[in-house]
């Protein structure tokens, strides 16, 4: 099934609009073209209107947001609103500044969402208005562990009820749900996290994903986490003497775009709950 | 003769100037450093001028423009003109969006411009004023293909003329042309696609060859060409088991760096028409 | 000694605020990642105080300013010194452009700065107003050399006593002094100036140093020069056939992913003056 979901996209080559940081945005790009999919990067107010309309969904996140980019989301927001295509939003480092928790909050509150994808931390931010984030990365704290799982799947799902789209909460488990269903994905490596800006990859992914498969869009970002962990563990399982995080960010790229069908529905680790 | 024209960019090492997307810009440096020129980036109009002084070329790629770097943008480009120093344009996602395609028409119009490099659709739009792009990328209709090569080559050399520039129409066949010859070069792989940025790296290092040979431009643009489309060829040739898009990514950047003038006198496959 | 300092940021874990330019931004928050430390990128005047007041230190990176990003720069470094962090700056291409050399001059006069690093012709541009820079790279004219070492020693020396801070000069021989001491650092290999950022790199890198060195600042900025130095030989000797400057800047990330103590104090390369 996850398969499937991996399929479409290599079949329709969604076209996916990301307003993104600078930091990871070249990898979120690579990662896009390894899965099949075909990226756009635009941010400016006066542009992203007309891109969003030749895409197929919508990736916004808000990593090095600044006044003119935020500008930017709401516009492409609105108008893959009104189209119709699926929106997903990266909330990087909320719980970390007002600035980046309101606006957050604010395009939850103005936007129709397809997914919202991050940490534990900055979910909990979202959920909670508050959380004990550090910097862009999980607080130990927030971390989904096997002792606290059941109490996270419901958090997960009450707060996907509560915005009424799928929320993924990635980490070393990862939560994927809408307010009735939770995948509970124990894929990828711990090393994953030495790496800038795998979960900005995921959401890239993710939003090629939920295009291509309008129809079974929770499967979709469930089958997106697992591709992002199984490409993590088959990059670390080619990672020779030396190597290290920079070897590791392009052979996980690599990986994506080895994958086919099979080896996901293979690899796939996962239950749901 | 190709040859040659590398390696005047390594006799001289050309400092250029690039006012670039941010998607692919580190590429764009490191390809610059490759094949023997030196990158700068500035695109603040407070900033450019002074910039562009230093320089010996300036790189216009408006990937990820916006208003303030559209302003730079024209800054830079009167100040080199008003040095002689050759200009580039890389209209990115012209045909995609108003801003963009505007954005791209008011250049042409502002500056003397030395090189446009753009895809077959994007350089439709500049030239007819509509295109079928599909975002940044060419859309298959408007291919050049064997079958089409003597009208577009037509086309080429019209809009070259129209527009007293060289123009570069990159693809699986990529034309070169001034009003009078037109380079028909048919290197490269069609995996390059799948990288992020293989068009902008060209650019970069195409302003680099212009500005390292002065008195040969239309050749030395048609050298970059072959350059790029050889060192895909040679990465390619080292891909292991594994390997995706972004080992390719570096090793064609690693195939420019190893490239000498030989390599590509021999390597290059082109015809003149 | 030098390996206690590294011993210390992968202890600590130092979370950086990195104000940057978008060309090698991705290449900063991975190596600071290599070495044990947590990057996180943010420019918006709005979110740098927030941002910062949750981070160990700051790096402040002129390499593509904008009149934004410089509002952020003042508001961040007035922040952190507010907080007692340890502030660097990183003046790219002072003395290339007015807007560069007269903003870094004003940080300097606005902020208490821990360290600044630069290539010789930025310092010299900040200590004598004028340089014979070249755009971002140091001018042969100003290099440090064996035969005008003493002289460059004394000039950093007084430089860093009229600054109040460390001063590290990098080059193919690095200077790194306070008042009255001066590391000679002879480290690193002539090909890491083809890579595009190893500079930014190492300031990044120096950020985390002296962070979590708060007692032992300067050993800290000379063993993060030592670091990406030793870095640099190990990433070459690497180096396989057909390997180019992608590969090698890949290698130098990982080598500072796999450095540990032992290697540093063994590998370091240094004298006292």
């Amino acid at each position: 099934m996850f398969g499937t979901c991996l399929e479409n996209v290599k079949k329709t080559a969604p076209l996916v609009h990301n307003i993104t940081n600078y930091v990871t945005v070249n990898d979120v790009a690579n990662v896009l073209l390894a899965c099949g999919a075909s990226p756009i990067m635009s941010d400016e107010p006066k542009d992203v209107a007309d891109i969003t309309s030749i895409c197929g969904g919508l990736n916004i996140n808000i990593g090095t947001l600044n006044e003119r980019t935020i500008e930017g989301m709401f516009i492409a927001g609105r108008k893959a609103n009104e189209l119709s295509h699926p929106v997903l939003l990266d909330p990087v480092g909320a719980g970390a500044s007002t600035l980046r928790t309101d606006t957050a909050v604010r395009l939850m509150e103005a936007l129709t969402l397809t997914v919202i994808r991050g940490n534990i931390s900055e979910i909990k931010a979202l959920a909670l208005g508050s959380s004990t984030t550090k910097g862009v990365d999980a607080a130990a704290a927030d971390a989904v562990t096997e002792e606290n799982l059941a109490a996270a799947a419901a958090f997960a799902k009450r707060f996907a009820q509560k915005c009424g789209c799928i929320v993924a909460i990635t980490g070393a488990i990862d939560l994927v749900c809408d307010g009735t269903k939770c995948y509970v994905i124990r894929g990828g490596r711990p090393e994953m996290g030495r790496i800038t800006g795998t979960g900005c990859q995921l959401s890239g992914m993710m939003t090629a994903f939920v295009t291509a498969n309008p129809e079974n869009q929770l499967e979709a970002a469930a089958a997106a986490v697992c591709a992002m962990g199984l490409a993590g563990e088959i990059a670390f399982a080619r990672m020779e003497e030396g190597d290290g995080n920079a070897a590791y960010r392009n052979r996980i790229i690599d990986a994506i775009y080895n994958m086919d069908a099979k080896m996901l529905d293979k690899g796939a680790d996962y239950e749901i709950r």
